[in-house]
Order: structure tokens, then sequence, then C-alpha cells
């Protein structure tokens, strides 16, 4: 075990301020690799922070990968049984990047053994299991953020301030869809599982489409929805398509799928408001583009200094990626902790994550009756 | 009135096997113009065309706009009442150009005078005006098109072409739009009246984005619909939005607004199959995108000497417009007449028109109901 | 012969001021067709146009081809020597769309027998001949008109409201280029022969290029170019590039080449001011690119109502093709003969076809000098 | 100061095969800070690395700001005399990011203190300049690189694979620009300062289009240039433009400005070849154009797992940012340090740089003297 404690503990440059945080990762696969690489990141670069995290324990089932996780990434130990990170004292945030079946029980734990906790999306598998898990955490006290880490995109962050501001005057549409391809491949196989994973395309790009329809739009009020599974065999949908009924009034479409062929990672929306429109896209994620009223789009390439997020990078085009959105979201909770303010509303709560699972479950009773079908909240 | 019978009749260059048909239009606003810069472009760039139109007559309620129109254009004479139009013995092809309320009666009294007849969409107001115009016309044995005219975009074809050739395997998703951006003004206020209209961008935008899904993916099984009005007073929707289900298992969107701001004339699709995907957009209408399997999109400059309707026009990359749409599909109409051939499967024909309307019905019902909607055919 | 006389003649709508200026043209290939074209379309679109064009006579060598197109075309007559349309008195307007090495003597003879002219570019095949060409038709006091069509985009008009109106500023860079692909196959054999074309790539597409230049920055004070023939037994270039200065202080690029594999016809270019950019590619040529200031770039679709030319065609966003540009130069043309105007600034005279002569002069003399070679006029 | 060296320099995961490299670093302004993070990130981003950055000394000028800088980047320590870094036995990288007139001497002095070294571009201020840093540091033995980041763009990198595969042909074009906006400011000041920087634009922009063109195209046969300085007082170019004739018989164009309004980091080129072309754009780095043949440009979203250096990152379409060329060419010493391999072709050596220069060079004197002037070699 390497100790980079010392490193990622650092005090702060103005005035040793900074201290650290003990952080726990469950998960060393890809979204793994996707936090460690934010707290490594924002420990500098978003300089400075008021936590610094130190990475004291990994957790994972296979040993051998576990440990050669640990030494990649620079953990103080690791452990096989998430267990022992929930009682390890010097774990003081649990992040939670494991599969969708193991998001319940080990997050609950960690919140109630006092722990600030970091869930991947989705939430929960349904609806049910979300709300008991918002439920028991929020009643420990602690921090809880669900990953929906597209919020923390430059370009999504200025959508919403201008939202906000009232640039795009009232809403009428929002077109949401997240594309990919790989639907074909049987990689990464307990996506296709439905004990494992609750939903396909649904819960794992779906979700995300849904918490920034309700992150730049507001509540939903009602789904009309189909399912499909297109590869014979699989437990999962492969894609899902949704007319969304939002409470102010405006109306649109909410898909996703693994069947696109030519769409890598195309998470793209787009917004009609009485004053003007805008429209992203992830594959050009440093790219807004806003009609101001009709006068067309214009591409806005979000990299000013006065730009969300952008005085931690670069001067301005000289872009970012797409693992930077953990690094804006991680250094956003370690705010919250260390000043003790809300995550919300630019981070998503674990209420967040409750609600965009009620609309999942909604879109899957919808396929089913036939009926469009309201969200109604617990 | 000029003579311009001369020159639209003129002899085919091979052989003079070209003769004329005489033409009567209704209408002579927007789509009248359109319709009459085909004929005349036609008549000459598609060389030789086996039928030239004459342009006998024009009708207008206004007798002096009417007047000017058919000077301007150069019909040999005009005609106050629609009547006058039908019983026009020089008149070959009736062209209904006029508003949606003036579609039905005219053209089944064309057809039944024994006139073939073009008629704009949407073909009837209603699913049942739409089937009784289908049925009373086909009784009679002319020709009839409904003019979808977005089918005659080389791109468009292309498309069909490529599909049909099993270019793109199984079809998974189909994802059609409409979007503009004029409803908060009041021009063409007969558009926001029902009686007038039947609906509203749903039977004006919706018409083409649901016709071309038929002609591009095949027969849709199924709706589930909102519809919106935003403008306060207006009669008709200024927005919809729907889940489409097909009968051969793919699933997609539908939607049509007149609430886009900074969107100009945007109809654009894109169809996802197993073995790749086509987008195109009509303010791009000379691209097509194309991503073999998941190769990424090409942009296809549809200009080649091999594409649709090429042959006619000018070396590669010199790129059309708008308005060749109706050269094309005019074009068409007069081959099928000419040798007596179908206008289906490129062209629309009434019944094509007719289920359309049905879908439109449908749409409208499931916004009401709340219920997934099967599309059935009487 | 057909009688398109009549049509074309007709009076105009509001209150009989139209008359007919009788055609003669010059070439049925490429060029003839999509002059025919402007003529024709003119005539009811552009309305009322203050001269109607009566296609009366079309020349060309070989009997069978010209005519066809009279025939296909609907001139009144056609004639194999290009003497007899000069002395026709019913021509008025001799439109000269032949290859470059029957530019000058036709054109000439036509001025002196008293009929305004417009000549295809370029307008000699060298500044000498040019300089002839201008000289002797600007002492006979009829109008005359180099074909540089591109002027007459929309797009290309609005960039020059814009510039005159101040709102980029002072311009510090041009950046042009003319890019095809066809280069490697041996179309149009006569593009190759130095006698009958005078150059390749540069007279050719270039010229284009030189011409949007002056039109849009100002006079240019020198150029410093390389040219190259890729194609082995060619005589003219395949492409050129230089290096710009204006006599304004600008500074840029001008290119051209048939050797751009994947550009069909890509004239591009981009002008970048004191305060805003400007960007445009005929592959795209409704859109122009505006960044005011530092904004960054958006795409205006050129098609408003108050847009260059618009209030002629369709409802906003219904774009137009490439042979609009013809229409619209042929009716600024009329427009200078009936109203006896200037056709500069925004139509090209004799003098710009001269000065673009010169400019290419200036461009082969560098490129063989391997000096920046001054443009001089004589 | 932190004690990161036990982080940095842990063992790899296979076999214990990675050892430290002690970095001694010039600079902690915009390209030190991209230097730190690229080490920070290859250490466990790009594993296993063979060498592990430690890192030991950072030098500056101001010691509050040098300290500030240890502390947050994760220095052991830092000294306010480059001459220190030099010095300092437990260096054994020099990183010289320090301003263009700050290059020479300490790189020269800490190549002959044995250590490997890195140098931000341009080499040298001057040709001569570059030659002599080049010469002596070469007769060193150590590695020597000049950080041409772009060339490690997985876009870049892939094109040249590809021409190297032969899947261009022959080359007929490089059009190569780097546009900025901000000239009109004052930011940065020593870049306007030709004793600081040397030149303007040409050297911090041109440079890389330069490097760029040798890189994909190969060596420069000649140049014809101009030059401009468009804000009074600046001893600098603001910007170039010139002609490039190819030792293999392409040509095109170089240019750079600071005067482009719009665009913010535009780094782009188009390579025509007589099988395809290619065409990037920084401010979409993860994007390559490519036409293979005449089929038009299709979009690689560079990110396929077979992609160069993507092996290092995340599922396909998850795209990276401008800082990760950093992560690449780092990682690209690292291995050709450990294992004893050239810099070249793939990286810049020292070399590189000088001939860079050479071009530089001839590019002022073109302007200068009116020329096409050739490149040579000391």
């Amino acid at each position: 075990m390497s100790d980079s404690g010392g490193f990622l503990s650092q005090a702060g440059a103005e005035g040793g301020e900074s201290k650290p945080i003990g952080i726990g990762l469950l998960g060393y696969a890809f979204m793994g690799k996707a936090h460690v690489n934010g707290y490594r990141t924002l420990s500098y670069m978003t300089w400075p922070s008021p936590l610094q995290p130190r990475l004291v324990s990994i957790a994972g089932r296979n040993e051998q990968a576990v440990s050669a996780a640990a030494t990649r990434f620079g953990f103080e130990r690791y452990v096989t049984d998430w267990r022992d990170l929930v009682a390890d004292p010097e774990v003081e945030l649990f992040d939670n990047s494991g599969p969708n079946n193991l998001h319940g029980e080990p997050t609950v734990a960690a919140a109630e053994a006092g722990k600030h906790v970091i869930c991947e999306k989705p939430l929960g598998r349904t609806a049910e299991e979300s709300y008991e898990i918002w439920q028991r955490v929020a009643k420990t006290g602690v921090k809880h953020m669900t990953a929906f880490n597209y919020r923390f995109v430059p370009a999504v962050r200025l959508a919403r301030e201008m939202i906000d501001a009232g640039e795009l005057g009232d809403i009428h549409h929002f077109r949401g869809r997240y594309l990919q391809e790989w639907g074909p491949t049987d990689a990464e196989a307990w996506r296709f599982d439905s004990q494992a994973a609750g939903s396909g395309a649904l819960g794992d790009l779906g979700a995300h489409v849904i918490d920034l329809s309700r992150y730049l739009v507001g509540e939903l009020d009602s789904v009309a929805a189909s399912t499909r599974t297109f590869q014979p065999g699989r437990e999962v949908d492969d894609a899902f398509e949704a007319v969304a009924d939002f409470e102010n009034g405006a109306v649109g479409t909410l898909e996703a799928t693994r069947f696109a062929a030519g769409r890598k990672n195309a998470l793209s929306w787009e917004i009609n408001g009485s004053k003007g429109s805008l429209a992203f896209d992830l594959e050009r994620l440093n790219e807004l583009q806003w009609s101001e009223g009709t006068s067309g789009f214009r591409t806005i390439l979000v990299s000013e200094a006065d730009h969300p997020f952008w005085q931690w990078w670069w001067p301005h085009g000289h872009v970012i990626g797409w693992e930077h959105t953990f690094v804006h979201e991680l250094r956003h909770l370690l705010d919250a902790i260390a000043d003790d303010t809300d995550v919300a509303p630019h981070g998503a709560t674990f209420e967040d994550g409750y609600r965009v699972a009620e609309v999942c479950d909604a879109i899957l009773r919808s396929a089913e009756s036939g009926q469009r079908e309201r969200i109604t909240y617990r």
C-alpha cells in the first residue's frame, strides 16, 4: 500500500483551512475509476478545496483485483467485504460505485455508521427500494448525494443558470434522449440481469435523462411510455420511449436506447421556451447551443472565465472531457460537507434519486398498462 | 391572360412523345405558388417529361387576386368558383392547393368529373373525412396523390432505397419531429381555426412526420400522445408528442410543434437499425447522415449523378432547395398518369392520406383518453 | 420551336409596366442551362420584374444539340453561328455562357451591335484579354456584367450588407477557398486545355474566391502564390495557394483546388473583423455563421422575410439552392437595364471581371517568380 | 511540503517493474499546471507506467507563489533559482515550462548535468538559438523532447497512423491554421515582448501548425508569407499567413492569428490526399473527419478501444479534453527514458524544435523580403 494520505490531506494554500476527509470506495470498475480520478484531480485542480480527500480504503470481492486497484489508485488499504469499509473509523465519506444491487444495504449501513454517502445512480432498483434508502439515510443526518454527474457538465449548469434567470421564459418543450450503440454486444452482463440491474437502458441511461429533465424543467406530472427488449433472452429493457407531461405545462419526450448504431454516448436534450431555446449533446459536451428568441442557434464554447466551474481549469477554448463532471460533483459534495450546506439544488440528493426512480417505475407501469401514468410520491 | 400553353405543351426532344396535360389549380397562396413553380420547372428541367403541363385555369374566391395570379403564373384563364374548374373540359389534372376545409368536396367532384387529382395534405380534417375522399375518388379510377412532398427530397428517397435494400437491417427506432417557431405570431389565422384546419401542428406538420414514418419504417401499431395549446384562445393544438409503436417491432417518437424558438423549418428524423443509422434535417435537406454499422455518421451530400432525381439537376455539390420537392413530386404524378402506373409506393396516394389521418385521430384520442390507442383502418 | 415569348413577355401585374427583353444565349451546357433556368424562374418568382425575358435565340455549333436545347428551353429559334445571334435585331441582351475561349470576340461583337451583355467568368483568359473586352464593351455604353453569381447568394449579400454597416469593424482576415474533388477524372476536357480555358482551378474556381474577396473586403494589394498540376499531362493548374495582402491592411489566403477528396463544391470563406467574424460554405449556402464580437458563431438561416432576395421566395426556413443565384443575378441585370442604373457595386461589371483577371495573372506570375507580386491595373 | 513521493513512485501492479523518476519543474503558470496535471494523472491512469513521476522540486522567481504552487501540486520542495533545480541530484527529468527567454540556458544546463529534458515550444526564440540548444543537448546523450503536445491528441495520432498506412495515398494539400481571439486584450504581456517571446502568433500558435504539418505531411521546401501587427505598439506579429511548399509535392497554407473573433482555440487542419481527406479542429478534439475517397466526411469519435491512447481511458464515447495531450506526451517521454527508445517519430525532439524554428525564421524572412524562402537546415 502506498501512503497517499500525506499528499491528499496537505494543508490548504490559504491559511491551513483544508483538512483531510477519509474516503472509502466500494467498487473499482468503470465508476470506481472515474470517482478516484475525481478525488485525485480535485485535490489540486479545484484549489483550495476545503476538504482534501484521503483515500483510506477500497472494497471489492476479488482480493487480487482490489489489491491491485488499491496500489494503482493509492488507497491506504483494501478490504474484500464492504462491511469492513463501513466499520472503518477513518472512512468519513462512503462512496458507493458498486453495481445496482449493492446500492441499498451498504449505503444505508454506512450512513447509519455516521458516514456521509454518495451512491451511483440509479439509487435503488425500484422506487420502493430507493425510497427506503433515502428515508433511512435521511434520518441519520449525514450528507447524501446520488451521482447524477451530468448536472456537473459546465454547459448543463450554465443552462440551469440561464433558465433560473428567466432567459428562456416559459418552458414549452423538453426533448431528452440518451443513445448508445453497444446493446447488441454482451459486454457487462450484469447490466442485462434484472436482479442485479433492476432495469436496462431505463435505469442506466434513462435515469440521467429523467434527472436532467427535473433539474432543468421541473417535476413531471405523468408519462406515457413503451419499452423494448430487442435482444432475445434479456430480462431488461433495451430501450424506452416516453411522452412526458411536466407540472409547469411543458411537454416533451424522454428516451434511452442501447441500440442506436453510430451514437456513442449521445445524451442530448433540447429545451424550447417562450424566449429562446437551448440544446446540448454530451458527445460535444463543451458546447451549449443557444437561440436567443428566434435568432438561430449560437455555439457557446463553455470555457470562458465566468462560466460554471471554469475558474478551476484552463484558458478559454481549452476544453475538458467527460471525466471532469466527477471532479465538479465530488468537489460540490466536499463543499457541502465542509460547510454543512445543502447538496441540493445543484447536487442530486437521495430524494432526487428516489424521485427519478418513481418516474422510472411509472414508465414501466405505463409500458405495461398502455395508460398514461401519473407520477406520485410516497 | 397569356398563352403559355404553347411553351408548356411543346413536343419532347426525343421523338415527339410528349403531350400536354391541362392543369387546373385551386389556390394561389403559399402552396399554389409552390405547385406552379413545380409545373413550370419540371417542363424543361426533368426533360423529357412524358406530359407537359399546360396551365389552363386557376381558381380563387378573390377575383382581383386570382386574376393577378393567373397573369403572374401564366394560366390561360381564371375562375372564382372551383366548380368552374371542375367543369372545365380542358382541365385534366385537378390540383387542390387550397385550405384544409376545401380539400374534400372539390377534389371528389373533380375526380368524379374524370380528372386526375392531387391534394395538399392533410387530405381531410379527420380520418372519417379522409376516408370518404379516398373511397369516392378511388371508385372513379383516376390517379390520386396526397402531396406529401418530403418523400421527394433526394435524401429521403435515398434513405428509402437504402432501407429497401436492407442496408439498415432490422429497424429499431424512428425519431421524427417537425419543429417550427412561428406559433406565438398570428400569421395565417385560418390555421388556428378548427373548422378550417381540422387540427393545428398535428395536421400541418405532424402529418408529414407520420407520413415519413410510414414511408420509411412501415405501418404504425399504436400511439400514446399528449397535445398542448400554448396560446390562449386557440382552438387547435400548438404541439403534440407521441410514442409510436410500429408493426415491425420498431418503437420511436413523433412530434410537431410551432413553439420551438430557433427552429425555422426543422423536419428531422433519425432511424436506427441493426446494421446502421440514418439521420436527416430539412434545414440541410441536401445532406443525409449515414452510419454504416457503428462507424459514425458520414455526411452524404445527396447530389451525385446516381442519387435519386439528380439526373435532372446539376454537377454534384450544386445543391437544390425546398421547392424542388414539388418538381419531383409532380413529375412523378405525370409519369403515373402517362404510363398508367401506380402512384405508390414512392408517391402518397389518397389511401396514404387517409392512413395518416387515422394516426392523427389516434393521437388526438390518446391525448384525450390517456390511453395508448391502436391504429385501425376502416 | 415553341412560342414562349407570349408567356415570358406578359404584362406586369401592377400597371403593365413590364415589357419584354429579347435574350440571345450562347451555350447550352451547364452554364447555359443555369442561365435559362434563371430567366424562366425570375419571370414569375421575382414578380413583378420590370423586364420579362423573351427567349429569342440560342447559339451552338452542334445543330442537333442546339435544336434540342431550343425546344427544351423554349427559345423561339436557334443558330449554329454566334454571329447570327449578334445580328439578330430581336436579341437585346446577349448572354455568353460559352467556354472561356469564346468569351471575348462574341461578347465584344454583341456589345458593339448595341446589345447588353453578360459573360460567364472568367471574363478573358488573361488580364490582357479581359482588359480589351472591358474597354471595348465599356465604350459602347451597354450594360455589362461578369457572371460572378456567388455575389447573389443571400448569405453573401447579407455579409456584404453587414460589412457595409460596420458590423465587423476593421477587417483583419479573409480566408477564402474553393475546393472540389473531380480533378483526377477527365470530365470536361476543355477545362484542362490552356488555349480553351486559359488556366485551370485558378480561373474556374479561384476567380470566384478572388471576386468575393474584392466584393467583401476590398482591393488586393499583392499576392504570393504557388500552383500545382498534379495530373501528368495537363497544361493548366490543378490548384493554387496564395497569401493575399489587401489595401486596407487585411491579410489572408486564397485557394482553389480540384483535388480535395470529399469536398464537392466547397466555396468557403471566413472574415475576421475587429467587431466580429463571418463564415460561409457554399455546400450549406442557406447558412451564414456570425460571431458578434467573441460571442461564438450563430447560424443565421438566411431565409427571413427581411433577408436579401427573400421577398421573392418562401416562408422562412424553406431553403433555396445553388441555381437561385442566377435568378437573383439576372434579375439584378434586368433591373439595371430597365432603370438604367449601375450594375455595380452588387453586380460584377466587366471592370470587375478584368480586375479579377489581374489578380489571377499576378498569382501565376508569383508562382513562377517566387516573388510577392503587386496587383496593378492598366 | 507534502511527501507525494511515496504515492507517485509506488510499485507497478505487475511485478514491481515501476520505479520513480524525479521531476524538476521550471514554471508554475499555465504550462506548469498542465504538465503537473499530466504527471499526476499518468501515474494512475496510464497504468502501469514504467516510471512513476516523483515531484521533487519546482522553481520560480516569486517565492510566495512558487511555495504555494509546491504545496498545491505536491512538490517535495521549491527553489527560486533554476540553477538549484539543475544542481539537485534527485531531479532526473528537467521540465522547462517557463517563458521562451528561459528556454535555452536552463535546458542546456540541465542536460549537461545529465538530466533528461523536456522544453515547452518554441524551443528557442530563433532558429539559431534553437539550433544551439539542440546541438548542445544532443551531445549529452540525454532524452530531449519539445512539448508539441498536439501530436498527442488521439485524433492527430490516428491521422498519422492512417497516413503512414497509405490510406490517404499521395498528399496533395495541407491546410493548417491556429486561430485565437484574445489579441486585442493585453493579457500575458510578455507574449508581446520580442525579447521575451521571440515572435508573436508565429512562435506561440504557428509553431504548432508547422510542427503538425511536418508530423503529418513531411518536410517543408519553402514558404511565402506575410505577417501583421494589428495592435499599435506591439513588437511582435499578431498574425501570419503563408503558402507552404512541401518536399513531397504537396502544397498548402499555414496560418496563425490572435485576431479571429469567435475562434477560441481553433487549431484546425485539413489534408487532401489522392485516396481521401482528413480534417480536424481542436475545439472538437475528440473528432476526426475522414472522407474515404470522395465518399464524404465521416465523424470518427476517436474513443474506441483500439484508438490511440484510448486503452487508458473510458468506454467509447466518453470523451477527453485538452489537458490529456500532456498525459500522453509525458507518458511517451517516460517510456523513452525507461526503455531507452527514441522520442521520435511520435514525440518531437529538440531537432524537431529546431526545424520548426527554421520554418518560423523563413516565414519572417519571406514577410520581409517578399520572396518565397527556401527552408534550409544548418
